[in-house]
């Protein structure tokens, strides 16, 4: 049996023969035909970047030994748009989202295939720094990426590159994560600021003028996570990344879900200052949002400080803090406290406040 | 511990809001913006047919047991145009492909998961079609759609509908599938007739008038392996779904791959008459013709007439044949004799005859 982490190859296939051709530095049509140039693509751009014997791309799969338990399993596309962002691109992102997706289901997140969807002309340089920021964003996360595929469409059907990416991860013993499980008197923790992602992706995309000072949150949130399932366990009622739709939109489900009231205290919620800004300039509620590096919990009252020092003292988590609890009732509503004492209803939002943003 | 095929639901939220507006008869960008237009998509369109306790759209994962073992894992994105074609359409092929995909790593398909890429303006109406295909495939296939995410492109930065799945199945216990597997006096086996997938797409896009007389293979190809799992085992060297660059490509990557050469013999090769027509008037050679309902199974000489005769009885595998051997040398060359006597060799395509053909 092999370690899991070292996963058996199964299908990468030697290409001997040469290529009679200079390899062209623009995406084409062939590069997602199955043949020679898809797999020139293989050779030099995914295999140099996600060297690892398991990967297969273009066709089959990995195959990877398991032990009994219990598995995670998760998928998401991303459409975001600018491709490069402060704070990230996205390649880093498809890592980062889908590592998170698995950690709020109380996985160690293991496995990880990704899809691309590349539209004629698209350059292969940019394609190669998207891949490397996977590589370094898989490293990170300590997953590894074992098997993909590639399409392309014609030029004016897609719009750059689409990145799904779905992932496998093993649930931790000990931890027993659900939105029905939140009740009244648990506390809502949040590991940092919110709303930097969606700021720092519309002020690239619409040049707000705000330079590089709003980078968004991207990152695994492994180490707010792994060391909590070791020490609180079953405390841990609900975990939450708050990506598109935010805070708001997260805890509205959750609230939903367990058919709880969750108070916010709105002077309780960290966001940065300059993000503040930008939010007020633009009329968007920050709660609405999104995040790419954040998790909300959802934890037993006597966890809730200890949970808070853990977090405050994870790189990045100088900011966590307690914004909220939960009540019995009204069931399946979120309110927040204003700074001048009033409450309001923070309802789940209709449409979008910004598309593609992940 | 619960059965794997009923998977534990785990986040599926219960959104009791009224909306406020009428349901729009097409995609708009906020239907992927994570708020309640994305949970309606998801109560409308969605959950009526993937309905699986397991089953989350648009966050988290799913959550299942698992025994110990080994699990293959795969995805693929699927960019076919047109997105209906005669004999199937994106949502049942973006099944097909990938339970395929598990079927040639030997193993039994598990759990799935669906990310979709939609353009804004897309008819609701297809997309409740492409869906419902989707059912129908996964429930042919006996495997189960736990997970999912839906973003929305703007209108032009998209071309419908994407979709990528990604899957996990069991190994089955007593194969080991290995392109390396394949060694002189394997025989070659292919299931059914070639080419007819990448055919009925080209007439679908380019109306070239054959009407319906050619049909899409897609379809799943557990009735031909499962029972082969069970019966040859070990026999089964190599197994492949020669889909994207037919069976020329399919065979040449498994040539390279074990340092082999394989011989086909023209003569032998199923097609059938209106699909061998059309690839004689458009000047395709069938052998890279896209399949999406065929396999090639590379085997042991002694297994070969037995395997024949099983997949001959099996429903769809009345054209079954075994269409040449693997020999020594020269290592890494697929070549065909043809119906006059001579030989030629069967290269790896340079681009590809047919862009977006899954």
């Amino acid at each position: 049996m092999t370690n899991p982490k070292q996963p058996t190859a199964v299908s990468i296939s030697q290409f001997s023969c040469a290529v009679p051709h200079n390899y062209s530095e623009t995406i084409q049509l062939a590069h997602g035909g199955g043949g020679r140039l898809t797999a020139r693509l293989l050779e030099q751009v995914f295999l140099p970047a996600f060297g690892n014997p398991a990967l297969v791309l273009g066709h089959d799969g990995a195959m990877l030994d398991v032990s009994a338990g219990r598995l995670a399993f998760t998928t998401d596309a991303h459409v975001v748009r600018p491709l490069f962002f402060p704070g990230g691109n996205i390649g880093s992102l498809s890592i980062h989202g889908t590592v998170n997706d698995l950690l709020v289901c109380g996985a160690i997140p293991w496995i990880l295939s990704a899809a691309f969807i590349l539209e004629e002309g698209f350059p292969i340089d940019d394609l190669k720094q998207i891949v490397n920021s996977m590589r370094d964003a898989a490293a990170r996360s300590n997953v590894s990426i074992v098997t993909g595929d590639t399409k392309v469409v014609d030029r004016g059907k897609g719009d750059g590159v689409f990145i799904s990416t779905s992932a496998v991860g093993k649930i931790h013993p000990k931890v027993n994560i659900a939105p029905q499980r939140a009740k009244a008197g648990d506390c809502v923790l949040i590991n940092g600021p919110i709303a930097s992602h969606g700021i720092a992706v519309l002020s690239a995309r619409e040049d707000l003028g705000l330079g590089g000072t709003v980078q968004s949150d991207s990152a695994p949130i492994d180490a707010f996570l792994l060391p909590a399932f070791d020490q609180f366990g079953d405390a841990l009622h609900v975990l939450r990344d708050p990506t598109r739709g935010g805070v708001a939109s997260a805890l509205n489900e959750i609230a939903a879900s367990s058919g709880t009231h969750i108070e916010l205290v709105e002077t309780d919620i960290p966001i940065d200052e300059p993000v503040r800004g930008a939010c007020e300039l633009l009329g968007l509620d920050p709660l609405y949002v999104a995040n790419e590096g954040k998790v909300l919990a959802i934890v037993a009252p006597d966890s809730a400080q200890r949970l808070l020092e853990l977090w405050r003292r994870t790189p990045g988590g100088e900011q966590a803090a307690i914004i909220g609890k939960v009540a019995a009732a009204p069931a399946g509503v979120v309110t927040q406290k204003s700074s001048i004492g009033g409450s309001r209803v923070v309802d789940m939002m209709t449409g979008e406040q910004l598309p593609r943003i992940c």
